[in-house]
């Protein structure tokens, strides 16, 4: 199935350096995408004949004067950027031209930009931010991660909804399990939010298998975790954090001697396969859920390799009905409800 | 300085099998330190002969009749069983038998029956539950781990008191620094109970450092990091998720072949030099924090090496003036407030 993906190239800690070559590897490896590059027209041709490439039928430059600084607050990028990368690649999917975009920019404001553009789907109130993350049976999605730090408990069974339906449509499996993040998995742990959540998602029609832990999610214990924005936050940071301690601590311990040097050359391949297999980048690329639109977020610091990731999860939502099925869903829980 | 300990010899997945010999272990190492043995006198009695030891001018068996299971609701546990072996244990502290009390048992129970014997310290409203982590830099503390779900903001300055005059106390660190848990180092970032708490905490004489993120924890970038427990616990659980989950990965990958067997062979000293650095057994035992006396909870999986570490801590607690040091802080900020 043909997909065109608008390409936020400014965004990011590296730019087009990163995102205009993930985008041409992208297109070198599926013949059916198509990519809008979107930004400074300058940087991004200089980087396209960097590289050996030229605009084509697959492949448009779209100019956008303006960039959202890493740092700047989202409402005034939301306000006073009309010609920002973010705003014009989103303003390409809300056009129809292109059936997703993927940005490595300002998070808030791309969640500002997307919704303001895009709006929610029927039944949604709010947005999320889900993400992949491998587990020890596979991988699971975590979301919230930080679009919603005051949630109601109506907005956790929208989250476990919206991320139910994408693991069904792009990974094709049936009623995918829904947990509910919390400190214990009796019933008279938690907080207020978390126990009203609990009822809502069990009469929602979700496959609500109940609460779970923080070590759950590595566990794989459900292919969705759903949490309000401030807990799927910390965890996500926290986990990032301990993963680049133990990272370090281990490249120390393999450079501590003379032998440890040796036996680390010896065991560098299987190091490697272990890296391989955590490896951050392969799980680069959150989707922002709920909008009436695909949009994906990589991690600022990607590199070409960790974007391409962030591009094939846009291109695998744009390919499935994700949004058709949110919307669906939602209708059929508001009817049963009404 | 001579220390009694009361240990909860029942508590645990272990119970005496483990409690008993730690006990020994760190009598053997420290001449200073007496230990009050709390459980049923039979089960501990067969676990001294069973290691060619017997009760002594430093050592006592103190009989209790009821144990508290590990999935015990906290209330009945409080209300119902009397003579169980925390609650004589925590009894021993409150008494002067001890100067500090140690439990691998159930958490909320010991945490419900510390807080009713023995109350909580001057201008603490309540206790909460603090653990050392390992950082890239050396360790830091983060507190509570879920003894608090729902925080007002001025229990999270309490908290950072609290903490801030134990790493002060235990650790001889003049002024540490605290951070606030957040999802963002920028002002705006945030729900209102971080930004009220960031408020207070600036105004209350402690080395607040300001706002860090969940990989700030494991960065070290403050010696103490205050969260509320529901954020703090699954922080803790995810990090312990990810953790197993790595080791998992890496002893698969050091076993999937010939080669990655002898490989695993030649690396095993390194391996197991990075093992035991980040080997969680040396971080066992939570501080109960604000109680008018020192509880200390052992992980409840701890083996005999882990269970040491806490009666460690307990002793150190002990030696160390924190509970003074907490009451004169409180009252510092109470009197400044007035």
């Amino acid at each position: 199935m043909d997909v065109t993906v608008a390409i936020d190239c400014m965004g990011g800690d590296h730019g087009a350096q990163v995102t205009v070559p993930a985008a041409l590897n992208v297109m070198r490896r599926d013949p059916d995408v198509s990519c809008i590059l979107v930004g400074r027209r300058e940087a991004i041709e200089r980087e396209l004949a960097r590289l050996g490439a030229a605009p084509g039928a697959r492949l448009r430059v779209q100019h956008a004067a303006e960039v959202v600084e890493m740092d700047e607050a989202p409402a005034p990028a939301l306000r006073n950027k009309k010609d920002s990368s973010i705003r014009v690649a989103v303003n390409l999917v809300e056009q129809g031209e292109a059936a997703a975009c993927v940005s490595a920019g300002n998070t808030g404001a791309l969640m500002a930009i997307s919704r303001f553009v895009l709006k929610t789907l029927p039944g949604i109130d709010r947005p999320a931010i889900a993400t992949m993350l491998p587990t020890l049976k596979g991988h699971t999605y975590l979301l919230d991660l930080g679009a919603n730090v005051n949630c109601a408990p109506e907005h956790l069974v929208q989250f476990g909804v919206m991320c139910s339906e994408l693991v069904s449509s792009v990974e094709h499996k049936e009623r995918p399990t829904v947990g509910l993040l919390n400190i214990g998995v009796e019933d008279i742990k938690g907080n207020e939010l978390v126990k009203r959540a609990a009822e809502l998602m069990r009469a929602s029609g979700l496959n609500f298998h109940g609460y779970v832990e923080g070590d759950d999610i590595y566990k794989g214990t459900t292919d969705v975790v759903v949490c309000d924005g401030f807990v799927g936050n910390v965890a996500l940071k926290t986990s990032e954090g301990l993963a680049q301690m133990l990272a370090t601590y281990l490249r120390e311990e393999f450079s501590h001697s003379l032998f440890s040097r040796l036996a680390g050359l010896v065991a560098l391949p299987v190091i490697n396969a272990f890296k391989d297999r955590v490896d951050p980048r392969r799980y680069n690329g959150a989707s922002l859920l709920g909008l009436r639109g695909i949009v994906v977020k990589s991690h600022g610091s990607a590199d070409a390799f960790g974007f391409e990731f962030a591009i094939q999860r846009a291109v695998d939502e744009a390919r499935s009905s994700v949004l058709a099925h949110i919307t669906v869903r939602m209708a059929a829980i508001h009817k049963s409800a009404a």
